[in-house]
């Protein structure tokens, strides 16, 4: 694995807030893809109030016109309800808001490293399910169509929804795909046995931790044959909880897939990226699991952020030569690439 | 709203156990349907191990084998690690696991007051994902066809899976409908816009409380087009959390749906059952919500019990004269009988 050494190669003072209340503070968790000659990610660009002294400002989005419109809530910061939770999170009484407020935002490349950010949004919020943000999308391409996943945010919770489109141009909404709470929703690339396939990641805490559940469709837009797949503490690595990174990659040994692990070392949260091989005709067994991370926080820019000590990854591009672009998040604030060979991951056969 | 004068009418010490190692603790929630001049109930049947004094047993299922087989952990109570979280769960380290252990079973009546039981379980765990059991069926007559959903229990958390039948001897399992953690689930009888629709109940805590969802479907399996359609806290006797109860009622004035409230009166939880109209051809509308429960604890066989001051709903029977009979459970431990019109639960247009 072969961190580029001009990370991070795309950072938040690069991307124009998309209102003048706004200031961007992570640019972050992209989708990948390649189109034509050109490369694009689809960031999640993370924004947050532009704060006064002795004020908490919280964004959040109204629908109650068509169009949603920027609404920002101003607390006093000596108000007993308005509690700070971590960098990410406030409480105003029993209930929470986020800190910051997402949108996905095209950036676009010719050579894959130097990418020019787009002036406008790519997907803004369209209704109440995304009334604090949409955030990390995923990029799956089938047949001639693009489907983007994402994650819509709100006072319910977060769930997983879903965008098609053939040019990144003109988009369709397609509804929530996996209700709250759950994340990190990896599509696979092709119809397996007659279903779509997916990995998703459902809050199944309480009785166990996070884990990759496995779930099939006719349609990708309605999902059932849920099973758990995976679940932490396979290694020390992966010990709190998992969920999946970027779409699997079809491989001759099965389906490659990159998830994330979270584990506590000391007293800090660590997040690295894992691997795992799926049967390729049945993709709910495992096959190999790595026993060691791919990638794992320690450069300066990995460690020290927003959140630190967090390498994320969401989209992977496949160039011909068998090598992989892994565009990834450090600290939840700006986009990483590394290099390295299909061979690199995972053992020869 | 008539309570029977004889409740409760099905109770744990009617039930033969399923296994000499267990004792039924209780015989709740049922699922309800009028199969031609038969009334029948699909009770949970709970069932805890026989303790031993200084040994806390807990039950669960393994599937080493194509039947699934009990399996009796045996602990001991001073064991720091055993610790009993409540009536329902105990925890063993950082795993949690559940004291009683359920499967359906059948009860059969040919007047709707007096139930005879089953000798053996209607539907026992079929895979992991039921290792801690099946609970709280609900029964949807779709044309000539019966589909059962019900809460799968297991280490990963607690999902809705389907069965369908046309004659409850040959049952056909299909699968996970919503994963966990999701339960409450209320199938409506009829396709409504070209799609079948549910009611369903995520645990999307964390952000807000647990609410009522509803989602699409084209084939009852597969499910997506997830959307918030009530929260918690409309009035005092739902302002913990709330979810479905039976599956909803065509009714002239729109789709009736009886649900259940979770509020914490004093230092008690108690559980409610409260009633919405939603519009017949599109229940993402409220068009009403009653103000006060429609059933409430307060006889002593709802108020003392496994679980005190619970009321709870799975299953209603509609009989041709309007009427409703309401098979709901007291203190998770039995099941009574209430009776009513549709008119004494929502408000004359």
């Amino acid at each position: 694995m072969h961190k580029y050494h001009g990370n991070p190669i795309i950072t938040p003072d690069m991307i124009p807030p998309s209102d003048k209340r706004l200031m961007v503070k992570g640019a972050l968790n992209p989708g990948a893809v390649q189109l034509g000659k050109e490369t694009l990610l689809l960031l999640r660009v993370a924004e947050g109030c532009i704060q006064t002294p002795g004020t908490v400002s919280i964004p959040t989005y109204e629908f109650t016109s068509s169009q949603p419109s920027l609404r920002v809530l101003h607390l006093s910061r000596s108000d007993p309800r308005v509690q700070i939770k971590d960098s990410r999170a406030v409480l105003v009484g029993d209930k929470e808001y986020v800190s910051t407020i997402s949108h996905l935002r095209l950036a676009r490349s010719s050579n894959g490293i130097d990418f020019k950010i787009d002036a406008k949004p790519f997907w803004m919020p369209v209704n109440p399910s995304e009334e604090f943000g949409v955030e990390d999308a995923r990029i799956t391409k089938i047949d001639d169509t693009y489907f983007i996943n994402y994650t819509a945010v709100s006072g319910d919770s977060y769930g997983t929804s879903l965008l098609r489109t053939t040019d990144f141009k003109n988009v369709e909404y397609l509804g929530m795909i996996f209700s709250a709470p759950n994340k990190d929703v990896c599509i696979f690339p092709e119809k397996i046995s007659g279903s779509y396939v997916a990995l998703h990641r459902p809050f199944n805490h309480g009785f166990g931790k996070s884990s990759i559940w496995i779930a099939k469709s006719p349609d990708l837009i309605h999902w059932g044959q849920h099973q758990c797949l995976l679940r932490p503490g396979a290694t020390l690595w992966e010990s709190e909880k998992i969920g999946g990174g970027a779409p699997p990659i079809k491989t001759e040994r099965g389906w490659l897939v990159i998830y994330h692990g979270k584990s506590l070392q000391g007293r800090a949260d660590y997040y690295c990226l894992m691997v795992m091989l799926l049967d390729i005709n049945d993709p709910s067994k495992i096959i190999y699991q790595g026993e060691q991370p791919i990638l794992f926080p320690s450069a300066s820019y990995e460690t020290k952020g927003f959140v630190p000590n967090v390498v994320f990854l969401n989209g992977v591009v496949q160039t011909s030569d068998d090598s992989l672009l892994l565009y990834y998040s450090a600290c939840d604030e700006v986009t990483c690439l590394a290099q390295c060979t299909i061979d690199d991951l995972i053992p020869q056969s």
